[in-house]
């Protein structure tokens, strides 16, 4: 597979208003987008950091995965996206050839309408990663 | 404080001997450095994403932090590094001026001899966060 960079590192954190300060004012990083997905049950605030965007996840629900993941690890990095510039689906196939777990076997439209597929964790020394269109 | 890309993300493993079969032939990435520091108890291997490294860190003995880390949380991303284009003692006072815990008073040199020092994830929500001389 081809990566040309990290495209994004998704941040669980429980309230962006409270995260954002920080991360504007004390990093000086710019949020230009808030949205909510309502089928994630997640709200996302996306900055820019050079190459890489840092989106921060707060969940919409006691249900949402992000509200698992802070109940059972607390807040921190949730997942780390690498754009791939072969495409999602050749990369797939591949990492599959090479023994990975896949949790999406099929590249599905992530945010911004890019598309997106995850790796499982146990097949990833515990990082959950996506590979992203760039 | 002028961050202008992530320096590196510092991700645990209990073995880069086990871990660098995923990151270069999965992944493509390239290791170009393997090191060990003896005072941190930690073995690190550097890859390249982009602008970004991927610093895979090693537990060196069972009382390393890393050790540790992995211990109660399991392998995965133990900390993000920025890089400040401003200076690492400037970005310290910034952020203890904005009320943000430092665990270094002040900068100390890191891999690859760079001035850097460490945000203490209690003030970051939950990312142990590194700033990074650029």
């Amino acid at each position: 597979m081809k990566i040309s960079h990290i495209e994004h590192l998704g941040i669980a954190v429980k309230s962006i208003e409270e995260a954002l300060p920080y991360y504007e004012n004390v990093l000086g990083l710019k949020c230009y987008n808030i949205e909510t997905v309502e089928d994630q049950k997640v709200k996302t605030a996306f900055l820019k950091c050079g190459d890489t965007k840092i989106e921060l996840l707060e969940p919409t629900g006691p249900d949402s995965t992000i509200a698992k993941f802070i109940e059972n690890r607390g807040m921190g990095v949730h997942h780390v996206a690498f754009a791939v510039e072969d495409g999602v689906a050749q990369a797939l196939a591949q990492a599959e050839g090479e023994g990975i777990r896949l949790i999406d076997k099929a590249p599905r439209k992530g945010a911004e309408g890019l598309n997106i597929a995850f790796l499982h964790p146990k097949s990833t020394m515990g990082v959950l990663t996506e590979l992203c269109e760039k």
